[in-house]
């Protein structure tokens, strides 16, 4: 069966002087653009030229918020109270937006980045608290979870629209989550086998996890990088080979 | 003549831990509030509470976005990119307009804060791409400027709604500059004489200098401080002054 | 039996424009000054004023570090790893006592802030790295630890100089912890009854908990606070009552 | 006459998950690393890996302070007043100093960066606060120089040890300023032509113009970069132009 599916992938990273990555290149292979929003990355002028580069490619914008850390590029933990979380949340949605706009464009989707979506994937209260903010801020917006997690639950819950996502170049543990990177086999390092096995997933409509047991989820969108050649490679062969499958690579 | 005339305040300029003045019995006198929006001041939570406070006392909010420098509070002169300052007040405009919904208001008011706003009395071309940037956002912003310096310049060029501001606590050169606060006489520590002072630059809708010579321009809007007892007794007196010539104390 | 006891404070917790406390004041109180280092609280220009103010008063200097994050001024838990734990340790000491110098003083003591306190009174190894520092930069640094914590084993273990703390205003549980502040009587707002309980504790050597309980302990120092006109009471009147009970009221 | 030349370049200039150049290769061809002190780049981590790798190349420490400006990468013009400055650079010399002592070295020498480095060549009294800073905070410090300008006059009135800086990539104005990037012919790009150049300018002691006037002066030192395979190729055949010379490249 033929589906419609998702690129997306992590963009406009860099902040002031710094970058991270080849947002230009992967703009050739996505469909989705998950914007950092200042707080752990992506000062608003590398936000605003990044958006522009996606529009430019026909890419859809999404925001992509994290944890108030420059310095820890929203990778630590931090506890906050959840009025301060939705606060944070809404800050960030509130910026993107009007940076969206002034590039000609809309948010479309949210996806949390960094500690904040580790978090979570395991605690529904904490995702709901994110999500609900976010669908407060505007009804329409899509958001991108991990299936199987606290996520799923936190959406479920709350009832709005909600892509499942994937990883092209991780392996999954048996509780649907990733197998840590300190594990030989967690991460992909080659275009095929990610090609062959997102084409599996997204045929399925399931995690396949290394063990080959099927988690069956929503599969919805697939996650790619860009930060070396071979993960823009990655990005190239999944596409390639979902459409080879006959199925529709576009935005959610 | 019987006017309206708006009494605003700079509030919401804590940050973290960290607070500045007494935002709730300032918020007993004026009319509007112009909100620090994150990047010099005013994390997410404390504008939430800030508009919160101030929507409850049926006083408009207003965006008050200053250089990103916390530790500097924003007064300390920055030289951007026309293009990084548009993008700079673009980002704050919708952050605080987040916040401001989420609050159940709207942003009103537009007010540069700090060394932008003493760059922009200065530089026509700086000022337009700071009202120009926030005109975009929302053009039913009112745009607050200090009268006969290059604001009054850019917002001629430009045809949207602007205010002219007076201080209440401060004295004025015979260019319509304030007084160097190391001037003596430069702060007007008195109500009463910040009061008769108010009163008859309404009145005469010009700037009244220290000198004794009258500058004619718009005078819409005062700004008051809440920093010291003080400055409370000053906003107190002012309003009570205004009131008791006939004005309508009233937002924008 | 008449003993040396300290008094001690965290100083120079403003940042840019903001402040907090009354630090003029405590100095009239205190013997130690607990100095933020830059990454929670206490710019370069914060630091410098704080050191020469206490050093005129006699007291004597100590590096207070914390987590970098000035939004959360230091009390939301980091998980760093032990390295980066080090470095930030290292870096803020280096910074201080380059500032303590300029001002004609030296680091004589180092006292952990906020999250990294409480984190570091639970975990015994995160202790040691940060005191392990501490006593790399310097030997003859005082360490001042919470007695009967994971601080005093890490101490322990590493054989340094070391000074128990007590706090004048808070209630203590039977396991040596502060009573949450959520509960009734954690906190002691009356100046008699926080100097009579100081009292006893010094001359008991020990923790006396809200049951009534002793655990015996080393009592070096004491903290007090200056936010408050009524913790301003408090400092006065503990170190009163240590006085009049004979004791010397000295730096460690 | 054969010379003592020393080859240096800014390092450490990543912060948390961002890099920038290839500090690795670059420490094969220089004597002198300037290292990033935490408050426009180089987070305390990014300091002690860095110093780390220069030492095991037996490559000199210096510390390479800036503005409070990390989005600016101290970029920024930033007015600060003098007293603000000298707590700043003290700030950043004592945090540099505990990380080289830590890492098993010791501070050699001092330079500014950025905006304050083009702000101190245009300004005497600013200069000389921020060099009278460096060495009373350590008096053996030796002092980086842009000859000719006020930095020059700046060091002759203090009375230390400087070194005369001039760039490998770069074309000079008859003023001893650089040409601006945006004219043609700023920019040197083969490593051959600027191998002649600094063989000329070591030999003749003097900066040789974009025009061929020569400003007499003391060279000491080489700056160079490496943030392309066409900088680092820049340093390689600097250093190789110079040793065939028969000069000894080596540290200040």
């Amino acid at each position: 069966m033929n589906r419609r599916i998702d690129l997306n992938a992590d963009m406009g990273e860099g902040y002031g002087r710094w970058s991270i990555g080849n947002d230009a290149a992967l703009l050739e292979h996505i469909t989705s653009a998950n914007i950092a929003c200042g707080l752990h990355a992506g000062d608003p002028d590398v936000m605003a030229s990044t958006m522009a580069a996606a529009l430019e490619k026909g890419v859809n914008l999404g925001a992509h918020p994290g944890f108030p850390d420059i310095q820890g590029f929203g990778r630590r933990r931090m506890t906050l109270p959840e009025a301060s979380l939705r606060n944070m949340i809404r800050y960030q949605l509130g910026a993107a937006d009007a940076m969206a706009r002034a590039a000609g464009g809309r948010l479309q989707h949210f996806k949390l980045h960094g500690a904040l979506s580790n978090m979570a994937s395991e605690d529904t209260a904490l995702a709901r608290a994110c999500y609900e903010t976010a669908l407060d801020f505007d009804p329409d917006l899509t958001i991108l979870i991990l299936p199987l997690t606290a996520m799923e639950e936190a959406m479920e819950a709350l009832g709005g629209e909600w892509a499942g996502e994937i990883f092209a170049d991780r392996a999954y543990n048996e509780d649907a989550t990733l197998v840590d990177r300190s594990q030989p086999g967690a991460m992909i390092h080659d275009g095929a086998q990610a090609a062959a096995n997102m084409a599996a997933m997204v045929r399925e409509q399931a995690i396949i996890c290394a063990s080959g047991k099927h988690l069956p989820c929503r599969v919805d969108t697939i996650c790619v990088h860009g930060d070396t050649p071979e993960s823009l490679e990655i990005a190239r062969t999944v596409r390639a080979g979902l459409e080879a499958d006959g199925h529709e690579v576009a935005p959610l």
